[in-house]
């Protein structure tokens, strides 16, 4: 199909589309002929994958185009490209403190964690612990035994998800997708569930 | 003290300082005759607030300003601020489809959620469901009862915290800082859990 008609399949403008070919993000249409180019049913899909990490997992379009290289990667490690997908978003700058990544440390023994100290979450994780202590709000900090419980259950189901995939290509797309649009899943659903459970908290009047 | 102790004491630049205060985001310091101005303790702690909304939250200074008038209104209701530390993240645009608000109602009656529809966190889930389901990855669709689960546990535990709380302005605190760094706290532990559960899948050397 022209560009015209992928654009009006995919609901993407043609400047995008042509913007995605030249960032290496979707691959280029086959030239058929003068002046002319030719996109497929791929090309349709891809453009979905693109949409998705960019405007809902809010990837830059060079993280976007990292993730993406490491999904198309068929000697690449499932593992390697979760850790890509895992770093597609910002990860703090600078060295987190001692004791927090000590009480991110502590709270991963008690759920048998092994992981290397370079994972991308520790510098995430103990950036807000910090911050927690520097405000003295010392009650969210000991919320962090909660957060890491639900982060676990959460992985576990993820990970079980992913090796029941029936070949690369399939458990590459969950992978990356569901590691990236997964934090805005839970941030939409921990909203929910807060105002659940402030109205379940809330002092009951005799006629609710 | 002055606006250079201030900005010693803070690790924020002068610069930075002066426009907090334009933007109303940090209280003008006191008028100490000609050209002299006063800063106290409570400057330097809201400074902290300020900046672990804007670097950690990731909030732009107009969601930031609209959290802190929300956090120092004493008769704004708990419920009504933890609301506005709630939309404080972007909002998707559009209307979500049907069935992926369906999903997300039955999900939550099965938890027992009750919950108003203009609740932020349905269309933030909602558009991840869509997207999942565009990109006929009906395996991460699957993963949305783990997901509120978890969530349901965090938010209780998050409730908990906050009703513990001795008086308004430490409740209040607790509930901003706790919900816009929650997102990002909970994304770094989920990292780290899911290396965690690849390699718990992985299958096992006699070595290892």
């Amino acid at each position: 199909m022209r560009v015209s008609e992928l654009s009006q399949q995919s609901g993407v403008s043609t400047a995008s589309i042509k913007y995605y070919v030249r960032e290496g993000l979707l691959p280029a249409p086959d030239r058929v002929g003068y002046n002319r180019s030719e996109y497929g049913s791929a090309h349709v899909a891809r453009l979905r994958l693109i949409r998705s990490l960019l405007d809902v997992g809010g990837l830059s379009v060079s993280a976007t185009r990292t993730v993406l290289a490491a999904v198309d990667d068929d000697e690449l490690p499932i593992e390697r490209l979760m850790g890509t997908a895992q770093r597609s978003i910002p990860v703090p700058e600078g060295r987190p403190s001692r004791t927090a990544v000590a009480a991110i440390g502590r709270v991963g023994d008690s759920l048998g964690w092994h992981v290397q100290p370079d994972n991308p979450g520790i510098l995430i994780a103990a950036r807000v612990l910090e911050h927690y202590e520097a405000l003295e709000l010392q009650e969210l900090a000991s919320l962090l035994e909660a957060f890491a419980t639900a982060a676990d259950a959460v992985a576990r189901a993820e990970v079980a998800v992913a090796a029941a995939a029936g070949d690369r290509d399939r458990m590459a797309a969950i992978v990356a997708v569901g590691t990236v649009l997964g934090d805005s899943l839970f941030a939409g659903l921990r909203r929910i569930a807060q105002e659940a459970a402030a109205h379940d908290a809330r002092p009951q009047h005799t006629t609710d």
